[in-house]
């Protein structure tokens, strides 16, 4: 058997086969919400509400469910490399050329493949502070220069965004999340478009659409027929509730989109993943049905925060930063955190984000959002 | 809506953002096999049989529908980013530590995170002739060299290619394909571990067993015992007969794996798709099952492409790579191909290989296989 202890005589020579190895592991992984299985097995709870990951409370469409089944007598079959049908179903659903999209694991996925498709080592990779905090280990694992640029009121500056482009003439790709994830500010169409118009055309700007099926107004579809240096990127994962599947999708010009297909692996996203992203696709009331129900439960957690007096940032996505405030006497976003986990709440803690006073905390189900509340008011005024 | 001529403009500002946009545009994308529905769709016809892919033609283990079932459910929820059962069962199954595992989206996403973790450009890495053809596609990814070791008999020749390695003191990664795709070729254990023992320890070998489980002799998983440069990559596409979705894992010194956990995506592998693999693993019964079967109908393929006066190589997977010799007047590997096609029967022509006279066929179920003779036998006489 493998020990750790011999293997880490390894580690020297690594070092100097990739000569990031060491920062590369100082990069701190992704911290993924806390599973659900992981707090049972932790604090022996079984009745656990998960509002750490943004997921859909809803789920998924029913047709989905139909969809997957059809595919369990195809397992062992690849999937089409090319998903020519959900591509023509994404084409028709965004009015543009099936030529132009390009598919991913997830969102994630395609970040990743932009990054590695338009930067290299030296070059700059420019986005905000309290954005996707996946931007910045793009940027490093590309051994970019990751320029964060301080937010405005917890959302992007776009003024001094576009400074910092002309700073860096070795900006290669600008990412803008819209709406932002963690903090739930959108920006409108007009600043963005004034953003692109004021940029280098060489620039790629890749808006990160993410949460747009529960912010419709946040859509800027229009801007890609007004400019080739723009990719936008959806997901299957939050509003169309298939994060357990992998299924993202990018809009480009033609030409990026030549480019990025051929450095995405042959087979990214799964048959089953393929076919659920379709049905999911084509019942948009379930979208519709989910983002009243996300609008109705966000106001209603609005009015609570409001009541425990807990600030928090008004959001255009499916989750609430509130603000766990210092003055509070023995409370901190930590114990909160710490004392909802020991109830069986998982919210997520921001402290990665340099946002150590607040929680993340996607809007449930009405249950879920009880549930939270409750808890949340027992911790507050246990202290 | 975006038009392929407008966006064309941008295609001039792209090599001036990837100074490698022309050589990836020019790198010829992965070709998949023909996918049915294609078949189907261009030449109307119905009843297709598939051996173009290498995938399980008995599907895959019974206990995997149940385990997908079981996942309906929870579809809006993530995967565990870390697989912590899946890494429990692999670690079990392969006596190993989980620390020493990385799971993949597929094998190809392993071979992928390998090259980006460890190969950057003017580095070099090392591959055999007719050797799994993503191999080259991820050096020219990189901007590194590919340096293609002429075969010895369609294997790989280990003395040529350790001569390689050292020639090029910038080689990072050699991949030694084992059994080989597409020739079905396979080394024998003692061939590798002096391979191994008599290059740079700092050279990552790369042993790609995605075949392995039809030849169990090929299994170098104590290789790993020996050497701390040893990577060995597995799938679940082939005899477990997952390739629809899309599961793979690397087995590797602790700090290798340290690094390319950090380096692969954190939700690489869908729920769905841990969850698949796993039951598909605990039934080992499913795959001597398949092992037996392959290795009756291979057998009963050898003596049909004998009866036709068809070279083959003799194969240690669950395909077999067939000559199309020149010398038959008025056929070659693309007629016959092309008549299989319109007959319904997808096979796999080499010639991005360089091996434009053979056909790779997959081994299928004995209705299939006759399938395939009856054709191939009705192609070949009526010339």
């Amino acid at each position: 058997m493998l020990t750790p202890q011999s293997a880490e005589s390894l580690a020297t020579t690594l070092s100097a086969l990739t000569p990031a190895y060491d920062s590369l592991l100082a990069l701190a992984p992704y911290q993924t919400g806390k599973p659900v299985e992981e707090l049972i097995f932790e604090y022996g709870i079984s009745d656990v509400v998960k509002l750490a990951s943004n997921e859909n409370p809803l789920g998924c469409s029913p047709q989905v469910t139909l969809a997957v089944t059809e595919q369990l007598g195809q397992l062992a079959r690849y999937p089409d490399g090319n998903g020519y049908y959900l591509k023509q179903a994404l084409a028709e659903f965004n009015k543009i050329d099936a030529a132009c999209i390009t598919l991913g694991n997830g969102s994630n996925d395609l970040l990743d493949i932009l990054a590695r498709s338009f930067v290299s080592a030296n070059d700059a990779i420019v986005y905000s502070q309290y954005a996707f905090v996946v931007y910045s280990m793009l940027a490093k694992m590309q051994g970019a220069t990751g320029v964060e640029v301080p937010a405005k009121r917890f959302g992007h500056d776009l003024e001094a965004m576009s400074q910092a482009v002309h700073n860096q003439p070795n900006t290669k790709v600008v990412f803008i999340a819209n709406p932002n994830n963690p903090t739930g500010t959108q920006l409108k169409q007009e600043e963005i478009q004034r953003f692109i118009a004021n940029i280098p055309s060489s620039v790629l700007v890749v808006l990160d659409e993410a949460y747009i099926e529960y912010s419709p107004d946040s859509n800027n579809r229009a801007l890609l027929d007004e400019f080739d240096n723009v990719v936008i990127v959806r997901t299957f994962s939050k509003a169309y509730g298939l994060a357990g599947l992998r299924v993202g999708y990018a809009l480009s010009s033609v030409p990026v989109a030549k480019l990025i297909n051929r450095i995405r692996q042959p087979f990214n996203v799964s048959r089953v993943g393929l076919a659920a992203a379709q049905a999911a696709l084509a019942d948009q009331d379930f979208i519709e049905y989910s983002r009243e129900s996300n609008q109705e439960q966000k106001r209603w957690l609005e009015k609570q925060f409001d009541a425990l007096g807990l600030g928090f940032v008004p959001s255009a996505g499916n989750f609430i930063m509130v603000e766990i405030a210092v003055e509070m006497e023995a409370v901190s976003a930590t114990s909160v955190n710490q004392a909802l986990l020991e109830q069986g709440v998982i919210v997520r803690p921001l402290a990665v984000y340099g946002l150590s006073n607040w929680l993340r905390i996607t809007v449930g189900t009405a249950e879920d959002n009880l549930r939270l509340i409750d808890t949340l008011h027992s911790i507050l005024t246990s202290q």
